[in-house]
This record gives structure tokens, C-alpha cells and sequence, in this order.
């Protein structure tokens, strides 16, 4: 990877079926041309912070919109979203939560941590490629971040 | 007014035009039912705290988004987001802000503050009414905000 271009959508997903999905569904919106798929919530931190393998995209702007899945390989989506809202370089950055569960518990977190939205993955496959084109279209195409 | 009911939408907006808009496209997603309109910042908040004439809405949850215009009489949309950010009872109710300008200042103290997204009004009609449906659905009926 090492992606030193711009960046509309980070999807940050370690489920092979959701990933094709998601993906499908932002192409049918012609919004899958600035998206980057990582699979663990480590790499990911280094994609945001530009380090490790990323150090090329030091300076660039972060995405428009991070989708982060909760249940990650090794760093939580709970600590993604932690260091992102910790981090003044990063603290505004849009985050919503792709949630597999209802707990509330998860719930509660992410919006202490200061999620923007949190969906729970409807079950139905059209109604979650329906809710990922309402996500990508009101994150990338309606939601303005501030200047970078 | 004195609502006693569940609200999905709290609509604070002054422009008579704007509101208009707001409440056909709303209405065209079956989404208007639950909508209530105030037209300035000080009586949106005695919505949401339950004082004044709406003592009768305590106990009832909070909606499930807050659409907010900036530029409102007697206390500005900035001011409510503060408000409502300050408080426990009230800190992780979503609130998208539907500005009329795309003033820098505006977009990042609305970030600093907590605002769940930020959307500039399109000058265009179609385009306006669109993005409220999208908005419309991304918050009633997709995002997940914890229990109340």
C-alpha cells in the first residue's frame, strides 16, 4: 500500500464479506475511486498519522470520512477512535462506527469518545449497501470537514 | 406548542423559506411526522431542557438529531451547540449544522465544539431538498444514538 494520493473514505474492516460490500456499494455511487480498505486498527493509525509504512503521506489531508468497524485485529475500533479524537492533528476528523452489534455498551463509548454517527450493519444485504450509499454520499458528498 | 410527544427531528431554523424545504422534503421520506420547527436558539433550548412552555417534555428522550441553522435570533446556533455539549443530559445528542455560509471560523469552532457533521446548504432547490432526504435518513433512520 503506502497510498500517497488523496483520500475520500478510509474503511477500516477485517471482514472479507462487508469489505467486497461496502466497496461495491460506493462504486455503484462513484465513490470508490478515493477509497483505501485497511484491515487492522494498527495500520490504520499508522495510514492516519503517516507513519510506518505511510510516511509518505505526511501533509496530506486526512479522509473525509473514516468507517470503522469495532471488532478489529489488533488495535479495538474503540482505541482508533480514542487516538483519533485524542490527537490534535486528527481530533476532528470524521468517524462513523460500522457496528456488527447492538451493545449498548459500545454504543455509549463511541459517542463518549466523540463518534459522529454510529450505524449498526443492517442484516439485510440491499439495505446495507442502501445504508452504505446514504453513508458515503452524506460523508464524502454533503459533510464538509474543516480545512486542513 | 409544548410538545409532549417523542420527536425525531428538532428543525431550529428562522427562515421561513428554508423551513419550507426542510419540512417537504422530510415529508417525502415519511419523516415529517415527528419534526418539530423552532425559530430561534433560546426556545430550542427550553425544548431540549424542558423549561419554560415545555416543562410537560421532561423525562421524554431527546430527538434523534438536531438540525441547526448558525445565524438565529436571540441565542446563535453556535451558542445551542455549546450548550447542548455541556451538559450530560444532553452531550451525545447528534446535531448536524445546516449553514448558510461556508465561513471557515464557523465550520471549525462548530468541529471544536462536537458537531456531528456540517452541511452547507446548496443554493440549488433539488439539491437542497436531496441532501435533507439524505440527512434525513442517514440520522432517523440509520444512526444509532445510545439509550436514553
Amino acid at each position: 500500500m503506502g497510498s500517497v494520493r488523496p483520500v475520500d473514505i478510509l474503511l477500516v474492516e477485517d471482514n472479507p464479506l462487508d469489505i467486497g460490500l461496502i466497496r461495491k456499494a460506493l462504486k455503484q455511487k462513484n465513490l470508490a475511486n478515493s477509497l483505501v480498505v485497511l484491515r487492522d486498527g494498527a495500520e490504520a493509525l499508522e495510514f492516519l498519522f503517516a507513519r510506518g509504512n505511510y510516511t509518505g503521506r505526511k501533509g496530506f489531508p486526512p479522509p473525509k470520512v473514516v468507517l470503522l468497524d469495532l471488532d478489529l485485529p489488533t488495535v479495538s475500533g474503540l482505541e482508533v477512535l480514542r487516538t483519533i479524537r485524542g490527537d490534535p492533528a486528527t481530533r476532528t476528523v470524521p468517524v462513523v462506527v460500522l457496528a456488527s452489534s447492538r451493545q449498548e455498551q459500545d454504543i455509549v463509548e463511541s459517542y463518549r469518545l466523540g463518534v459522529n454517527s454510529y450505524i449498526i450493519k443492517p442484516v439485510d444485504f440491499e439495505k446495507f449497501a442502501e445504508a452504505v450509499s446514504q453513508i458515503g454520499f452524506s460523508w464524502v458528498l454533503l459533510n464538509k470537514p474543516p480545512a486542513h
